[in-house]
């Protein structure tokens, strides 16, 4: 039974810095995240949570993904939806949620009303992420299995944390700040498919900032609302786990398909090979059975289809197409005559051997030779990779040229909240 | 297994209208709500969260209690915050829940807004004000013990019904938005004596409006997130019970006490037999035990503890204080010598026999004459008799000038929504 309050308490009010390597992971989440958020900005629940937001108008304290200013609060809620439009942002397997939507808008927000620069901004974003994590760790999944979406709940104590480290708050007022932030912490799965989904990103970002903007006034709360007889982990299936003290964040994992996750180690695996449909006479891929459920369409005839099935995507990947760009799971490509083709090419298979992380394909080449890739998102990737990676999915969702400024933007100590707010309206 | 959405869903477009008993019942919590809103702007609670909407300044769409101008959702919050910082408004004990603050702020926000006459804000009112209780009686008693803030979870879904009644969405539409407060719907008992408590009235008037304004520009929301198997329900220890078709309204109680709920029946009990100190030689009060262990301080030293201390609230009475009134509870009072010497005559005893609503009184007059009383607040009563009650209220909380001219005004056809914003910036 570990007591979560008083463990995010001391990571939020540390004086010990967050080590570099984890900031290193942090800045390459704020890339990723600001690239889904412009990308996603002019979708349908973008605009619309956008639209009500700008008629509250209110204090232009912080940018809008898409354009406009806001109240900080607000600008969290908007921006956490937009960032999580595309459900093509970073992911945590620990507590299985995803860090930056929940977090980053309150951060960013926050930081921009209040003239941050990056070394700060940066700080109190790994503290929130890692915080998120860490409170998903100690609710568990029993939290998860019972429907809550755990990017809105333990995302709204991570923003709570991190606006909270952002502010400087002592003690008593983190404590009480996690505390008010648990009554407000809601989002059920039961959107998943829908626009609610992106929104619980939004109402977490807002709901932890709003929290700290209330104790930060001298709004007094049960500083044991997490933790209590009836508190958060008590009212919410929580199990009450030790998170640990080593840092989560380095394991957070990005995005590089445009897809339905439970596809992505299977388009790891044909990445490896370097192949082209022309020299293919067959191939087998192996995933865990739990996914052909999930995203085994045979014969989509839509962009959305592709995006649930193995086939398709292995055809897209296997006819040249980049699966990290939006625009190759259009309707257009899912029916066109060489993707089909291709895709008559691929069986898919369950194995209970493998976790749900990890795919194995097996080609047969025209020539007669056979390969075979395996592939683990679970294994540690190397830095650099990394960041490569990043960079090419920012340069397919916003060009070269932003995603090279963005880069060096997020890489500069001498930068400041404001300039990374004048990316978000582009 | 009952499916509330369907059932409120029909509630919320029917086009019966509400009976007029009901509408009655419903303009009297209004009075009674806009006494406790009034009464409660200056409190510490009240001037944070007003402080911070205001800060974020935006759209002048509704009044704050208190003054000021903000946007619907947020003045929904502040007012919300505010009616129930005195914890002297309206208790259903059908769920248990306070109905007026979660739902009242909402409509009257939107109804200003909108520039909505009178009838029609009775009308969405008391939709909302209904459509909280029966989802607090289908989320039932388990619910509330697991440590759910009936007035925050169910209040939100009221709050969501009757802004959706006023704004006139059609049947799917108001599902949807259902489903969307759902998700947003939230607040811990754990804050109960704390300003988190008030703050749950608040975000669940601002979460139920919010899901409507957007639903009603065209965001889609799983509309089955109440009922569905990872739906509210589910996930928040909800019992499915039927809340049936009969009208939940009218059982709505007002205090007329300005301490803790425990304590009324007793007062009433002594209020029907009209005595004084120096008539009386001994009084001994039997309560469900319960109450025991929550307001039975035999000898507080302050106004709080006065509000949890039969024996003190008893000798206030016996001593012509009028315990209406929020100032009879000082800590001046709690120590006054003729409170002191006339607490002495006062036992307190636990008494299985009664229920939690029940109160026995038996007096020994110094005449040596006996009398008893009793009391039952959940025995029907006259609606000319609680109106002249929450009138008096009104009048012990603002001054009987101002008292009248609401009552006036809440009893108008002819008035509109702005004529009451006018009234709560006082």
């Amino acid at each position: 039974m570990t007591q979560i309050t008083p463990h995010l308490t001391r990571l939020v009010t540390s004086s010990d810095p967050v080590p570099a390597p984890v900031q290193a992971v942090c800045r390459l989440s704020m890339l990723d995240w600001m690239a889904c958020g412009i990308a996603g900005a002019s979708e349908p629940v973008s605009r619309i949570v956008r639209a009500q937001v700008l008629e509250e108008e209110g204090a232009r304290q912080a940018v809008l993904f898409g354009g406009g200013r806001a109240p900080v609060r607000a600008a969290a809620l908007v921006n956490g939806t937009v960032s999580h439009a595309l459900d093509y942002d970073d992911t945590h397997f620990a507590h299985i949620g995803h860090p930056s939507v929940a977090v980053l808008p309150a951060i960013l927000a926050l930081a921009e009303q209040r003239d941050t620069g990056l070394p700060e901004v940066v700080d109190a974003a790994a503290i929130g992420m890692e915080a998120s994590v860490r409170a998903g760790i100690w609710l568990g999944r029993a939290h998860y299995q019972a429907g809550f979406h755990m990017t809105a709940t333990a995302g709204a104590i991570g923003a709570a944390a991190g606006t909270a480290r952002l502010l400087g708050l002592p003690d008593a007022q983190v404590a009480q700040a996690l505390g008010l932030a648990a009554t407000r912490a809601a989002g059920l799965k039961a959107h998943f498919g829908t626009m609610g989904k992106p929104w619980n990103a939004g109402i977490a970002a807002s709901s932890g900032v709003e929290a700290v903007q209330l104790v930060a006034r001298g709004f007094e709360a049960n500083p044991d609302a997490l933790d209590g007889p009836h508190g958060f982990g008590a009212t919410h299936f929580g199990e009450s786990n030790d998170p640990g003290i080593d840092w989560q964040l380095p394991q957070v994992r990005h995005k590089f398909h445009a897809c339905c996750h439970g596809l992505h180690a299977a388009l790891e695996t044909l990445g490896a090979l370097d192949l082209a449909a022309p020299e293919v006479a067959a191939i087998t891929l192996r995933t865990h059975p739990r996914w052909l459920t999930v995203c085994n369409q045979p014969a989509p005839t839509t962009g959305l289809g592709a995006k649930f099935s193995y086939r398709t995507a292995l055809a897209l990947g296997l006819t040249g197409r980049d699966t990290a760009r939006l625009s190759t799971f259009s309707d257009a490509l899912a029916v066109s005559a060489d993707v089909v083709a291709a895709r008559e090419l691929v069986t898919v298979m369950g194995d209970e051997s493998l976790t749900e992380e990890q795919a194995a394909l097996e080609v047969l080449r025209r020539d007669g030779q056979r390969l075979t890739a395996f592939h683990d998102l679970d294994a540690p990737v190397d830095m650099a990779a990394r960041t490569d990676r990043v960079q090419a999915k920012a340069s397919a969702l916003l060009g070269d040229e932003t995603a090279a400024s963005l880069r060096r933007l997020i890489a500069s100590d001498r930068a400041r909240a404001a300039d990374l707010a004048t990316q978000m309206e582009v």
